[in-house]
């Protein structure tokens, strides 16, 4: 089935668009977890990977989907892209879909290469072979289209996504992105021409392959995208820690309540830093992510057009 | 020392300024090479290792600086990524100054992840430690100042130094890098923001730890850029295969024959495919790479200002 086909058959079955993002910071581990493996890199790989599929294991039965922060793995060296490794194949063999954020970018041969990597097949010994197994990446578009084509046709092959950066959710985003030529900011400009790259790539749903990024944190050029935009599917960071809240977020979704998946990390991974979830659970760190991760699904059923996807029975 | 300081002093050592690229593809290396190792993920990503390290054991004594491409370990999963470790290790341990082109953007705490990961350390069991070992690392712009600021941060307390995204060579680059806001195209927006990024972080050379890439396919906005920016070293991809030729990256140095790296990729490391090496060399496919790599020396000692950095003596 098409990325997008499949996407939103997760979301409809859980009943929800939130995607939990696992950005795994040694220092933010529940306290006493990092003790229980050996001081050294590939222990604390180990204690990512652990504490990733705990993760998973919580979240598994409530959301459709998870992103995983390459940055934190490869802050551990090869150990830690191994960790990623095996707790993205844990999620998949849970169920959920599987984005790897690692905004990679590169021209010809070489986006190829990021592409089949995460998305599709690589030669092995005569035949081909996958080596991430993840659902869909995150692709940053400075190099223009011959850096995007590779991944779309990957991903068109392998029923795989990407999510174009249109918008991002930081302070200084605008620095490229605002910037005015002919009339209209650059991240028109690239919204524009992910309109072209999406428009093949539908599926029964009417979404397309290929998505966008496009932040919370500025909630009228997130209204203003989602129109210029019908069939893409969009990626919001930005949501909670980020500042972002369930109304800016609103307008990500079209009026079906379908269209946008909302993404938060530490407010749902570390919930049990917070006072009121620490107060509530205690050293039950995983009760603290299960009900901060109900907590995001009511306020956006809440507050959001994602109400509308509300199943009889959730998990 | 710093990082433009380190690297110019490598240059002038060996008198040229040719920065290798080791981009491996399974499918070009020598033939034969693959069958020396099992047919499987973990068989191929052990041949890029190898092929890695001989690379590297030829280019070691005549270059400045070696440039690896993420991707193609990447491709190869955790195995792969580890490849790239050991052999990057490897350089570092044959005095070659080591770039990882990763093109890597984030964030905040995300962006720093990835600089601690690459040019900084992480912490493990109360201390800090390397993880890659790197010297510099290329990086994506499209997120603005705060994307680049981490990388900055980390560079700067580590010694190491980053390549920003500001011209890319290929033929779409334009699709945003051209577009005119404010009377000049995108990319000088950035090369103006990279100026001051640049400024606070220069050496005794004068160079700064942030660097600027620059394609070697548009040797007119090179020889613009160059004007733009001086004290910022220009990464130059696009030489040989992608078409670029001595006369087109002249305009990347300054005067002095300093201020730029010149990469070339498969057309020096897949050297034994051309047919005037295959003749010459037949299977010695090291004998091709070192000759592709003193042509190349030769080429821009002739044809652009690098030729003042000719050394009496060459390893």
């Amino acid at each position: 089935m098409q990325f997008a086909d499949r996407l939103i058959t997760a979301i409809r079955r859980v009943g929800n668009s939130v995607l939990v993002g696992i950005d795994p910071r040694p220092e933010d581990l529940p306290e006493g977890f990092l003790d229980r493996f050996p001081p050294d890199r590939a222990g604390v790989a180990r204690a990512l990977e652990e504490f990733g599929r705990d993760v998973v294991d919580v979240v598994a039965p409530m959301v459709p989907a998870v992103k995983f922060q390459a940055a934190f793995y490869e802050a551990y060296g090869p150990e830690g892209v191994a960790a990623l490794h095996a707790t993205a194949h844990h999620a998949k063999e849970q169920g959920l879909i599987v984005l790897i954020d690692g905004k990679r970018n590169d021209i010809g041969s070489t986006a190829e290469a990021y592409a089949r990597a995460y998305l599709g097949k690589v030669p092995v010994g005569g035949r081909y072979e996958a080596s991430w197994h993840a659902d869909a990446l995150t692709v940053n578009p400075y190099l223009g289209s011959d850096g995007i084509a590779p991944f779309v046709k990957v991903a068109a092959r392998e029923n795989k996504g990407l999510f174009v950066l249109v918008r991002t959710s930081n302070p200084s985003a605008g620095d490229f992105q605002d910037l005015v030529a002919d009339g209209r900011p650059i991240y028109r400009h690239v919204a524009e021409r992910l309109a072209q790259w999406a428009a093949p790539q539908r599926g029964e749903s009417g979404y397309s392959l290929v998505g966008a990024v496009v932040g919370a944190t500025y909630p009228q050029q997130l209204a203003e995208l989602r129109a210029a935009l019908p069939g893409v599917l969009f990626l919001v960071p930005g949501y909670g820690t980020q500042g972002g809240s369930a109304q800016d977020v609103a307008g990500a979704f079209e009026a079906d309540g379908l269209g946008a998946i909302i993404n938060s990390s530490r407010g749902l991974t570390f919930a049990y830093q917070r006072p009121a979830y620490r107060q509530k659970f205690g050293d039950d760190w995983r009760g603290a992510i299960a009900q901060a991760v109900r907590d995001m699904i009511e306020d956006l059923a809440e507050n959001t057009p994602a109400g509308r996807l509300r199943v009889d029975n959730p998990a």
